[in-house]
């Protein structure tokens, strides 16, 4: 099988301009995602990233975190925590707020799923700001949990957020300028 | 490695009564997710069932969906099509209006995610009424794709979602009567 490399992989991303709102180059993962032989590059770029790394579970974010994280769960045979927007979740919770490259929302975890001092790798497929990361960071803290790492496939350089998710390493695979 | 039975990931799922809305037991998978071996049992399974069916996409319906269905996607080398919620997908899309077991929503799928007469596994959680897959494999029909099958961890026997999608083989591993 041929190897992909990063720049290839970042080829098959879709920028759409002003989505969800003016002046944001929305990039478009799901032209990746349907080509079958990309996303499965991608998704082993991903993990040759952590594979190495100490975590016993995975803490993905809705939506999209969910592509990646239960792959990476799957592979690294530990249990998946699903980070959902308020409300969503049955049992009793701790949450967070935080601020979005685009608005602020509320995100949730059950209480029970972390154990103390557990490693925990967040994954997502997109980092920006950092501010949902930072986010999934606190209710990982908040639990007492660890953050063991931040995995993510896309990083928009410009926007700095590796600056703010000094806890842990960051790791991801294709990154972005603001003007490309 | 030990194998898993069916029932024992079932006791790995747990009822929470009244939730989203009175009189619904809503079927949490968090607590199976978060067990790793469990987690990987669940998806082995699944995996297990459409392992030989013939498909070259998998479309995975937010957000659940997409936990079992991207690992589908990457087991089998196919590509991945994810089904939102309206507003979310920034290019051009084919949207269906369907009613859930409790209140309606809108699906949409990017235009270009699928081939004319591609086949198409769906792929999500659980199974309940049926309504949501429905409308999903209404949006593969709307592509002009081909619905290969429907996948789920878990089927709601009393709500027989099942005989709303005859249109194509329905697996699924985990199944809940009303009164458990």
């Amino acid at each position: 099988m041929l190897e992909w490399t990063p720049q290839e992989l970042k080829r098959r991303i879709r920028t759409v301009p002003d989505f969800p709102v003016p002046g944001i180059r929305f990039r478009d993962i799901t032209t990746l995602l349907k080509d079958g032989p990309a996303f499965r590059a991608a998704v082993d770029l991903m993990w040759a990233q952590v594979a190495d790394l100490d975590f016993s579970k995975v803490l993905a974010i809705e939506a999209r975190g969910y592509i990646f994280g239960s792959i990476i769960a799957y592979r690294k045979g530990v249990g998946l925590i699903v980070v959902r927007k308020k409300g969503k979740l049955p049992a009793e919770t701790i949450s967070t707020t935080y601020s979005l490259e685009y608005g602020s929302a509320v995100l949730e975890v059950h209480q029970d799923g972390i154990a103390p001092g557990e490693p925990v790798l967040i994954v997502d497929d997109l980092l920006a700001t950092g501010g949902t990361a930072l986010a999934a960071a606190e209710l990982v803290q908040a639990a007492w949990g660890r953050v063991a790492g931040f995995l993510f496939l896309v990083e928009l350089d410009d926007l700095q957020g590796r600056r703010r998710l000094q806890i842990a390493p960051v790791f991801s695979i294709i990154h972005f300028r603001e003007d490309e």
